[in-house]
């Protein structure tokens, strides 16, 4: 499991009082971007090399929301991947609030020249990461 | 159903070209305060009236990219509506591209004085209102 | 001067019961976007033709907030326009409370090839609409 | 001179493959909650005493732009404290290409109640903070 850690800030709160919904999917994002760089797969390489990966599903669970200068863990871990579709869990725990925030699940293909591609052939190495990942998820 | 109409904004783009992911759940957000609206149910009213509607729940299935500039019908239906829960469906289209841009589901609950209540008891007319557009929309 | 009407969403509002005054920006560019599309210039055309026009300055005065579903104008016009620098100013009207919301002002320069040029090379029919709208602004 | 550092957000990016220009209003409110929490004035703490501090002016420009996944630097300062006024520059310093990429200044008032007041009178303890952090930097 990945954790990135993350204040909610001033723009992200609405009338309500509380981080707007909206902005979930950009945290998961960023959570997303962290993990993958800490594997050694670099997003902004990824996209120089021609491979984007763009969001096919995005859901999410909202628990309790978060409000402003709240720190926020989200715990993140692949749910799933098959060389064509990356799967994504995600967790929202408030570490301000000591209690869990939302949960949230995204996939992902992958897609060079227009076209839907398999990472394995696109990006070989990006893909041996992404296994190893889930082959030492699997074994905890 | 009701359908919102919308241009793609060039500040909802990202480097992919494309609409960013995270925009949708706002687009959702514009269409359910204009069919509301349209109800004759003020988002703003009720919020007056001390009663919020956060969202519990969010999917998206995204299909084709909306670019920027292209004209987006968000077309929304009641799921479901029990008097303390709220579901609604969406079908993003893109008529400058002719094609089925996204589908997705939000649910909502009620909340008074920081519980959770039946709109029912809390806004009766407001609730009315959505009964009858359920009904109609079983009708058809 | 050019007219382009919008409401304020609720995605737009903060915790002060307001739209953050990080939109204000968007707002100017939608405005702006409209304008030139009413102009015959389309952005969208600009960019496939590989000329970009960022923001090189940008400036607002907020007078008055703007809250949830009011009917904010944004009146627009060509302050200055050289061929190789375009200035912009803006007034933020509110509709709903009949009152001044903001007064702005932008300026950008022209982009090809990664490097500033003179958009009367660039795009000579786009240059000539500027000057056209800048000449009738003088005119009243 | 402070200094909150940042990386530019996925989410951030426009079409043009840089950071859209409205995020800067963002990073700057950043970087000043950051700034008033290390001097012991938590922005939070002031609304929850029923100060507001809005923004009434705004002013960006914009030298370089940032890309995805760049480091940026937010250098800032307070350019002036009236006890009723407080005016913030701010330096956008891209540590990832070692260039400048904004200047900016930001003016706020203080608002209690509705209406505009003086720091001093509604929270001086935070007024106090704000002047010996305004002398400090005039003596370095």
């Amino acid at each position: 499991m990945f954790v990135y850690t993350r204040k909610a800030h001033y723009h992200e709160t609405d009338q309500m009082g509380v981080v707007h919904h909206a902005n979930y999917p950009k945290w998961m994002e960023e959570a997303r971007v962290a993990f993958l760089d800490e594997l050694g797969v670099s997003y902004g390489a990824m996209e120089s090399a021609g491979v984007f990966s763009p969001v096919v599903h995005l859901s999410i669970d909202y628990k309790r929301p978060a409000r402003f200068d709240d720190e926020v863990e989200v715990q993140l871990a692949i749910a799933k991947y098959t060389g064509v579709r990356l799967e994504v869990g995600y967790t929202f725990f408030n570490r301000t609030r000591n209690e869990l925030c939302a949960t949230a699940a995204s996939a992902h293909c992958f897609v060079k020249d227009g076209r839907v591609v398999s990472l394995q052939r696109a990006l070989p190495a990006a893909h041996e990461r992404l296994l190893a990942c889930l082959r030492e998820e699997n074994a905890l």
